[in-house]
């Protein structure tokens, strides 16, 4: 088939670079458009990018000129990916949606808003029935995934919530610098020290599950920055609605399968929660790469005194909670037929 | 007065290296006895030990010889610490004790034994009547301090639980590396990575606080080791017998103030908790030394949705959690006069 | 005697924060202005800095408010700490030193004219002469210390200078993030990695000491950032003119002295070099606060098979190395009686 | 082809984990024994390992019993591995060599020994001459590879070597905590700290270059421990025997190219040597892997002024530094007909 043309805003920060490297030789998407901030405009892409990956852009992506974060700059895209910052993002992406874009976004700006799906396929693919009106009509839409952390611990709770009910979470998080961004990095050294808070970040994790989900769910966040390049890891505690023992909650999580129609999209996997059993595992250098990034590994599933089930769990902060997220909510909606054509 | 002559077990380690720090120039104590593993026997201290602090030994410490870990080699000492790993203390300090030793342990062995106090001066002076009789016959005894983290959860616990009372306590650890012990550090390296569990840490949150503060208490712990070099901090969620407001519990933290038979310890603070207005505190490589390192620094007080309160706090692993805690036991001993003179 | 009043240009930078550190209850200077960037202008102290260090301004320095970067602004100030960016303090140095300012500068932009000391008390008070008639004839000046590694550098090579004379000099250095600058700490995370050049560094590097010492002398300079947080280690090969032993050098650097009327000023040590026996010494987080961070720490001096000599230095950047450098220049100008009282 | 049944002396370590790794479907060798420390033998290596790297080993690695590290053992082996330490290889390879045993070693006992190759492929495959006699014969004989530092120095300089001679190279080594083995990580925390000396490093980076490309030369080195898990990082500076211009080195770097009887090696790069135009490369973290960890990566070329020549070089020390050097040793063996089938 012929592949979709993509647009990608905010394409030189970290979670861009990292979809750029997995829009590389993707079957469904061709790289049309990026764009960035106004002051990296007219620069070619590798003018503009510090590159933080191991493996450089390919030199058509590299050689690409930025365009200015407007609808005129993607008007031969079919969709458009935004990995901006949120600040930035409240003040475009609405504006890109009335004009008529299809919009996969990794920010915030519109995740609660109730005619916007918080996706993840894995968990969620009816709410696409949200947009759907609007994409057979030919109109603008956005669909957004959520939170780094989110990601990975709805994608945690998933099977328990199926099988048993949940009615609270206690989560304590220990974030990578890499969810950071830049500007929050500088403001404080992060070696040899822990950053006990992060703005914003305990309000997405008590508010998106519930949404995502489909139900209620009280979660209590407790967020914080360690000293990790990459992978975000989590100490969770959960009340089930029905009681339930450990080794069924490790079988159940072993037993999560997507559906045959997610189970196919190019960067799904058939099994996204990987247990281990040992004691010392999931560990964030050993484990934010399973599965190229795009599982979360559970570890130490066990029995809380007080909840009554714990666990600790590890997601790839900028892959399948960024990056990795916002590409398979596109695939999701190739496979929906929810991106119209455009000719060139 | 004339200073106590007293020895410490395990001195080459890095909570030994603390405590000879602590104990150098000290009004009430002075080191008479050093001893350590039977490879580093005969060897003086100074050759036997990596330094790993700022400020050096004092030449009369670094010339000194290491004896064994005996009875015989403490008989000139009226008081013994103890700050051997656990497992070595497991073989040692019964034996002492049994020998008429007067031993201040940070090891784990005894603290849950029933005729042992677990002792904070500033919580539970009272459990000192365990061992009253036996002082005054002339018997050897032992005093334990608690663990690291648990000593820190305690402090932070203390003002709240004799106020409102303490159900439940959810508590997620972020610990540093200075409290693994040598062998421990080289089993994984720690450099942009975590540790999802420490061998034994999680049973020891859960059991020692209501021994520590006399009543039933439900705690369940999640343990890790993150790179940080001193300071561990912890992410608490509380559910108290009585409401109460953050706003209250702040100022009820304050207002905690140890006795004054406490408070003019050599080593003691009036006021232990420090809590912090700012949503970035504590942060360990800014606060661990606070007050010398005796103090906890507490931030972030604010409700749980599910617990009723949560905050953030930070203890020094190795002070107030180690060798800080051993010598403030000590120095209670000395105020309740319970360690006999020996002719020298 | 009454304290001179003096500003700080650069005050919320983390120099600016060590400098203000160490004006707290200084015995001779006393601070009137703080000055920061245009946006900090009108917000107090506390307001616009990001604090990093363990103990915080006093409550004066905190409600001061920032003023802006103008004469004008100094008008009370006896004499203007500046510690400024660079690239800022190009373009207002030399407008206020026009304007009868009194300059004590750790930035770069005066450093190489000839007109304007690059003074380190311990090595070249003679530059000073530079500046004797501007300063009595009450004409604005500049003095400025060298670049933090240059500092350190030439503090460990000025016994041996002045001994055995020096031809070449070739350096690696392994520098501490606090240096950076923010803006650079967030360019590239520095976790579990090297960045093998900082911009500018190596020109200085290969050009200040030949002015410090006043006479030819060859660097070549190799600069890397590693993720240490504070304290620049650098190996050193030396090339002497005339050929010395190893042993006769760690001599002559502990003899090193400096004049009587340094050695009284307040922030000066008699002794700045100290040269340790141990092979695994000096290391950045034992050694860095040695002397309050004023000295350096030497180690490793041996033989060099192609230069003849070759040793490790060991410098804390932001205290000897910039604030701690700026105020020693202070001191020694009020010393030398180069500074006019102004009423008040 | 019948693939050749290999050994491992030293398999529980970190190089040892990496030489499984890359064993794991060679096309020319099995994993026939296993062999570690006394205290492993009979347990399984799942058992006796902590495994370290991302990929686990697979079934049949893990079930395999450990063997004690004798003759005997390794009776069905037709070569082995050693990656032991160099204070247990010195006890133990002699012994196998006059046993009958063929030895690749990447332990430091036989380096210097002048019967023994000091082998790269890439550089002087023409060393296993001296071997020859004895493989003919059906003799034991060893190879070795050289140090991991030496290794990235000496592939750094040969195409220089070649073209222009080299008189002398100083070097500064910012070494990963990897080479260290868990005995000397454990010894003092590396985290906010650089240890300025590897004990016995110096001298093997002073005399083993020498011997690898065959004529006198003169190094001088200085060597650090720093907080980085892979790939050490070197400063070089060079003193060529004729002329030669930056320019002209890059191109003659790039233009290196292994023989084509190595090149074909399973393990081996065609070019390996990477050089880089960027100021800001190399970088552990980011061309640590590059080639699969084979290669150096080289940046900074550039005039010195006191030497003529320097630049930056990256060598990942377990893989083309340790693990990966040997295996390219053993395929070069077998290239070459120097290893003698056994029956089974």
């Amino acid at each position: 088939m012929d592949r979709f043309r993509v647009g990608v805003l905010g394409a030189t920060g970290l979670v861009g670079q990292r979809l750029i490297s997995l829009l590389a030789d993707h079957p469904w998407f061709v790289v049309e458009t990026l764009a960035a901030s106004p002051r990296s405009e007219g620069r070619t892409y590798a003018e503009a990018v510090t590159w933080e990956l191991r493996d450089p852009p390919s030199p058509t992506i590299a050689a690409m000129p930025l365009r200015s974060a407007t609808t005129r700059s993607f008007e031969h895209c079919e969709l458009v990916f935004s990995v901006l910052p949120s600040s930035t993002a409240a003040t475009i992406e609405p504006d890109l949606v009335a004009d008529g874009v299809v919009l996969v976004s990794n920010a915030s700006t519109l995740r609660m808003d109730p005619s916007t799906p918080l996706l993840m396929p894995e968990v969620n693919p009816e709410q696409l029935a949200l947009v759907e009106a609007r994409a057979r009509a030919g109109e603008g839409f956005a669909v957004t995934n959520p939170n780094c952390c989110v990601t990975g611990l709805v994608l945690g709770l998933v099977a328990v919530w199926r099988k048993w009910g949940i009615e609270d979470v206690q989560v304590t998080t220990l974030q990578a610098i890499s969810g950071a961004g830049r500007a929050a990095a500088a403001a404080m050294p992060i070696e040899d020290n822990i950053l006990p808070s992060i703005a914003g970040e305990e309000a997405k994790l008590e508010s998106e599950p519930a949404k995502i989900l489909g139900g209620p769910l009280t979660v209590s966040a407790q967020c914080n920055r360690v000293p990790v390049v990459d992978g975000h890891l989590m100490t969770v505690a959960v009340r089930t609605t029905r009681e339930c023992h450990p080794a069924e909650v490790v079988e159940g999580m072993r037993q999560f399968r997507v559906s045959d129609r997610v189970a196919t999209l190019p960067s799904a996997l058939e099994h996204p929660i990987c247990v281990r059993d040992e004691d010392d595992r999931p560990q964030p250098r050993l484990d934010r790469d399973h599965a190229g990034g795009m599982g979360v590994v559970v570890g130490r599933v066990r029995s809380c005194p007080i909840m009554g089930l714990k666990w600790t769990i590890l997601c790839h902060n900028t892959l399948r909670g960024a990056a990795g997220g916002a590409l398979l909510n596109a695939e999701l909606l190739v496979r929906q037929e929810l991106i119209a054509r455009r000719s060139s």
